[in-house]
């Protein structure tokens, strides 16, 4: 039996299928990449925690050269201050944390960075940091043409930098930036206007960042960066595939999932469905790629159930092949689980819990 | 303040948002509907607890008059099990349970249906049984145009039962259909020569079981058929309501989210993106109905947001705003989260484990 062989028996006999496996050579591998890119640019990394939740995945990251990381909501933040992390950017409107206190009770326990794009969020941080008795740093979000979050203007930004700077429980701490593939040079036309605006006021900029795994591809390029946050980068996916930031032995994270049903010659089913891979397609066709079987199309979810069409396959799986599939979006295939199964090549490492899913705010 | 106003208060101060809420006084009439629409068909009732996953629903559904209960994984029997519950089908091929050992564990607790459609399965029951030391009763799921799991054809849904048969560690308990919302006819013809064919081999049925919310208008048009299994009637969604199953009234889950930006006169931000709300679009479009403002479009999501186009809105909602979303696809939604927050009307009763949400097998 090859050594891939007795993996896949030793994943299905101790956890069964379907189950969510990441490989920590690859991941080491993603780390250091990530970091390199950022060290040879001259800008710091704050990866994105989004991807993975795991405290133990940021503490390798932080181990490898990051300064600090990026969270999506206040529940991530607050599991990886938990684990002894202090440099932490949230990096979207905390509306919902602030009011329910949980922003206030944990700028008590440590000083966070926040991020804006409008008064009523800034208001709301201003309430919360008197209530944690600390100033509370705050980010604005520019957005340049990507429509996501983000003021649209500079104007605005220099509107909302003004409202902090008057405001004694609010401190300016800089900019978020999420160019698209083709748009740094708006970026810097924004930028560079920010500057001008901000330096006719007087008022200084700290943190300048650029976010996204597929700009890694033109990392440092815009004047003035001072760090990176990303996050599909330490395991990737087939949307970086795609995106030609990552070849297929990037790809980290699996799900094992074993054929459950052969119904007709050209049709099989998967018992892995939307409820363990999501369908979430990442504007790609299908729902991942099924390493040993490419030609296989995943082309339908149930629940449960991946239903797969062997038309364009010379090679077809027989009911009780464990199969590997790589999900197109790797963030919502891991926040899907509880917990990770770890690999190093063909062994059983360990088993990392994904700590900050299924947070409230 | 309104009622509702000082619900959506209460839930940010208390919880936050996102928030995912059910209304149990719908809860509890949508669970009677079910049960009426079952007694008044003369077929049992089997609901499918893959869209609540909580044992708390499960026992309403009981205490109802349901004769027993659907899974769709190993895990969410355990669940059950562990809450009392003792009549469990669980409606799909569970090579993974089997292989890992849960399977046979589980079945030395508790008498369990199983379902097959395919002899890997079956020798994987049989070991399991055998294991357990107590025969496993198998049902048949037999597909009839839909082209979900399940064999054929009669002739294969025979060769199985005899296999069946023929096996001292397995009992044939029945058949599982689960009709297109036009395909009752060939359910029918399915069905009738099914019969006559266990009839000539002399094997007796026990259950018929049809499944699916949409198929209540159908429900006790199978000759024969003797229970019917539906999940998403106890909180349906905007599939339902498309379906003309349910009307807007009927639907008890609700994700309360705040609009957290507005970045230009017809943009919006809500703090519940595909982590909250899932990418399944249930073939609907857009990501699922705003409440109080219809008119709005959740177009597309990244994890934590909702992006809103407001085009077509007289009146658009501010920043601070709290408004409750109706999913497309409520089972999925509800897997994304631990717990519910459980409210009657306007007021806050309990808090809801999602107790079978997140088990592997």
């Amino acid at each position: 039996m090859s050594d891939l062989a007795a993996l896949k028996n030793e994943i299905i006999e101790k956890f069964g299928t379907p189950c969510s496996v990441i490989d920590l050579d690859v991941v080491d591998r993603n780390i250091t990449r990530a970091q390199n890119l950022c060290d040879k640019a001259g800008v710091a990394n704050r990866p994105h925690i989004k991807t993975h939740k795991s405290p133990l995945l940021a503490q390798m990251q932080i181990k490898a050269g990051a300064q600090g990381i990026t969270c999506q909501k206040l529940g991530e933040a607050e599991v990886m201050a938990d684990a002894g992390i202090t440099d932490i950017l949230i990096a979207t409107n905390l509306l919902g944390a602030a009011r329910s206190g949980s922003l206030a009770n944990l700028q008590r326990r440590l000083p966070l960075k926040v991020c804006s794009d409008n008064v009523v969020s800034l208001s709301a941080y201003a309430t919360c940091a008197q209530q944690a008795n600390r100033v509370i740093d705050v980010v604005i979000e520019c957005d340049t043409g990507q429509k996501r979050a983000g003021v649209e203007t500079p104007n605005e930004a220099i509107k909302l930098i003004r409202r902090i700077h008057n405001d004694p429980w609010l401190q300016f701490a800089g900019l978020l930036y999420y160019p698209s593939l083709d748009g740094w040079y708006d970026v810097q036309v924004f930028h560079d206007k920010m500057l001008s605006e901000l330096k006719k006021i007087g008022i200084a900029i700290n943190i300048v960042s650029t976010g996204g795994t597929p700009n890694f591809a033109h990392i440092g390029k815009l004047k003035g960066a001072t760090e990176h946050r990303a996050g599909t980068c330490i395991f990737n996916d087939m949307m970086m595939v795609q995106n030609g930031f990552a070849n297929l032995d990037d790809c980290a994270f699996h799900v094992f999932t074993s054929i459950v049903s052969r119904a007709g010659e050209n049709r099989g089913i998967l018992d892995a469905g939307s409820k363990t891979l999501t369908s979430d397609t990442g504007g790609l066709q299908g729902f991942g790629r099924i390493i040993e079987h490419p030609c296989a199309n995943i082309k339908k979810f149930s629940e449960e159930h991946g239903f797969l069409d062997f038309t364009d396959c010379i090679k077809k799986p027989n009911i009780g092949d464990i199969l590997r599939v790589i999900p197109n979006h790797v963030c919502v295939a891991v926040n899907m689980v509880d917990q990770l199964v770890a690999v190093r090549g063909e062994k059983i490492i360990d088993v990392v819990p994904v700590k900050a899913r299924g947070k409230l705010v």
